[in-house]
């Protein structure tokens, strides 16, 4: 089998770390040790400078949505051609914390950045490259927010109000009953039936690709 | 007469500052007084982060290309929303050093981007924001990157190949021949005739403007 790109997504307390420790258990089950760990925005040095000044604004200066989305890209091209394709190439599998969809759901979904704006962007950045699968977790934010708050302070994303990470659910969900390579996992159920999901999913979708 | 958006465009060595203080000189004597200044990338506190990164590179990372140009429109949305407008609506006027045209000329000439990506990433992150007028100062590389040479230590731009730079200065030639907001100046003149030059073309500029 080729190695593969595989992405965890879904909104802030929706259980991704958890679900990473899943897939690589399973991928280890099936004798796959050659695994690659990113996690979006950041993942270079360059990127993770990006992923701080999103993350944590700058001080006295507003972000606007577009630059915000500009480096968001940047740190994800970077990504993709410095570690995820040459990790590909040498036949590791990657195993992803957000990638692409992030951003459509967040920056398209959350904050409204023209829907075909955000596609197009994706395309002539990223061309064709895309995650082999994706599990996309799905929670309501209620669920999510109370989680995320029980780890610690808050970032500038995380301050967002209510409707913004429900307009960003939304789109998440729009996308996955479009692409059939988006598998949704409900995240709102007990971590145990979670983590259950999850190894289904994934083992079904791995004998799919050993069966070609 | 109405706040306007002046840019001094032109390749490294062009001789754009002696050209930035010309044009407040004649603005003075307009009774221009209420004037704000701008480079890029750069110009607010997030935009000089970013230059600082484009500028430096990062140790042990290659910035590719389509990171540089994600991250150099980053900067201008910024500078452009959060200065530039902000001080046109209250009636200062704005003489930048370098503008979208620098993109233009040298990620898309130079990198050789694609040009209709060029010009649809600038449509779509700046709409129809353009300078009233724009000053290039033409200037064959080779002197222009001795001039520079001689000011101190190269950056990583200034570091491109001659063909690089004979590529930008072909960009810039091509737009200067199809915007008549674009006044070409031949700066490897004498300064005092550089000079000569571009107060004939501003106070032009001026008169036509008073006009209409």
């Amino acid at each position: 089998m080729n190695s593969k790109f595989i992405v965890i997504e879904g909104l802030e307390g929706a259980g991704k770390t958890s679900a990473m420790e899943t897939v690589v258990e399973i991928l280890q089950q099936h004798g796959i040790q050659n695994l690659v760990f990113t996690r979006e925005p950041g993942g270079t040095p360059l990127a993770e400078k990006l992923r701080e000044l999103i993350k944590q604004g700058i001080e006295g200066e507003s972000l606007t949505d577009k630059a915000e989305v500009l480096m968001l890209y940047a740190a994800r091209v970077q990504l993709v051609e410095n570690v995820i394709k040459p990790a590909l190439a040498r036949g590791a599998w990657v195993v992803g914390d957000r990638h692409d969809l992030s951003s459509q759901a967040y920056q398209g979904g959350g904050r409204g950045i023209d829907k075909n704006l955000m596609t197009s962007l994706r395309d002539t950045v990223l061309g064709d490259f895309r995650p082999d699968l994706t599990i996309y977790l799905d929670l309501p934010p209620q669920i999510g927010l109370l989680r995320a708050r029980e780890r610690g302070e808050l970032d500038r994303i995380e301050k967002e109000s209510m409707d913004f990470f429900e307009r960003t659910r939304s789109c998440y969900l729009e996308f996955a009953a479009q692409d059939k390579r988006i598998v949704t996992v409900d995240a709102a159920q007990p971590i145990e039936q979670v983590h259950a999901d999850i190894c289904q999913a994934l083992e079904q979708w791995l004998k799919q690709q050993e069966n070609g």
